[in-house]
């Protein structure tokens, strides 16, 4: 995974996102998110892609025993470092494409739309499993294929004057490279059967898979959110360690 | 579910499709759905929409020790009951709608296809549910809900110049009314994310979630199928009673 966070404009578009600033409030499938999680009191958290280190603060204050906060990118940690005063927390940079962590430590692993940048998938999801204890959590988001896979990912007005988002090359896994933020963002497009087959594989029963949209409460107080129920942006995946 | 196979202009349309024609061979997502289909000398097999039985006299060949066809059709089960010399095979005709099935009298459940006509999607999974000895398999297809959201499900060219398949509504579940075969076809859009929670919530192990697409042999032999790469069309599901 290229530290992409690092880069100077993708980090200083970053900084501006109301997810960066305000939080987990700020990010309009944390309710979603946060309905995934199970009571956190006394569990050992491990956030892959902590960034500013939102999640982690709030696991501790839910009650986690210890939370460990994972970025590639030393600007995020350093900003998250900054942010936080709980010796219940450790940062630590890594690069989650070679992500070590210790055997059976966690009971709850989490992720907020890290995965889809990383290249192997799988070694990932065995990293997990492996620091999990047996019946441990994992829950993660990451963009949903249907809004990755696409050659030019645009809202399209077809003949009839029906405005749609464009799907082709939803089959054809690998990179995508955008300009969100920053020239040349690349993401690794996975169909949602190949997500869920890695998972399973690596020794994890799915236990909810949500394509997220919008609540008529968050459409009234931002109607920009409509076009989410149009095509879906972020896939939510919570699993069990077997 | 509207018995749409007993209209005689889609009756007709369906009666030439390759896969009643040809039968298994003739739909080409079979060999991925006979990938998820484990063993079956000794299994009890219900096949629900069991069409012209195809499935149901393959299963036989293939040593299942009984196998119930089920189909809203008497049109269709005419043509099954015309083409099948088995004791083993039984067909009855059944709505989905309201689908009564004896007790743990199944080892494996069969669907090909006719599931995304049914309102009571819950009702057939509790069914199907009550009616698997604990550890029975329940693999089926449906047709892909990227393939089925959009208003108009017609190819469309991007201001770009680029081809691609139009997602709207994605999110919002209900009726489909297309053109296939008949006009007024009236399917039921759910999203990946709605079919396997009401899955799980009805006592099933997901197993296996394929996004069917075609292999390079078959767009050697049928290139039309390449464009089952650019969006799918259907998906494929493999289960566990728990």
């Amino acid at each position: 995974m290229p530290p992409v966070y690092d880069d100077p404009e993708f980090f200083e578009g970053y900084r501006r996102l109301a997810r960066s600033q305000e939080g987990l409030a700020g990010a309009a499938e944390w309710p979603a998110m946060r309905a995934l999680l199970s009571d956190l009191p006394g569990l050992r958290v491990v956030d892959l892609g902590c960034g500013y280190g939102w999640f982690c603060r709030w696991a501790r204050e839910q009650g986690a025993s210890g939370v460990l906060g994972i970025d590639v990118s030393e600007k995020m940690l350093a900003e998250a470092r900054a942010r936080t005063a709980d010796t219940g927390i450790d940062y630590r940079r890594e690069d989650l494409e070679h992500l070590e962590l210790p055997e059976a430590a966690f009971d709850l692993a989490y992720s907020s739309l890290a995965l889809h940048y990383v290249e192997d998938l799988a070694g990932v999801f065995r990293s997990v499993q492996g620091a999990l204890a047996a019946g441990g959590r994992f829950v993660f988001s990451i963009e949903h294929p249907i809004y990755m896979a696409a050659l030019h990912p645009e809202w399209v007005i077809g003949a009839n004057g029906q405005r749609s988002w464009p799907v082709d090359g939803y089959l054809v896994e690998g990179p995508r490279t955008t300009n969100w933020l920053a020239p040349g963002v690349v993401k690794q497009h996975r169909t949602i059967g190949s997500t869920v087959e890695l998972l399973l594989a690596a020794g994890f029963t799915l236990t909810h898979l949500v394509e997220w949209g919008p609540t008529d409460e968050q459409i009234v107080m931002r109607p920009g959110l409509a076009e989410d129920r149009e095509r879906p942006m972020f896939l939510l995946v919570a699993a069990r360690r077997i």
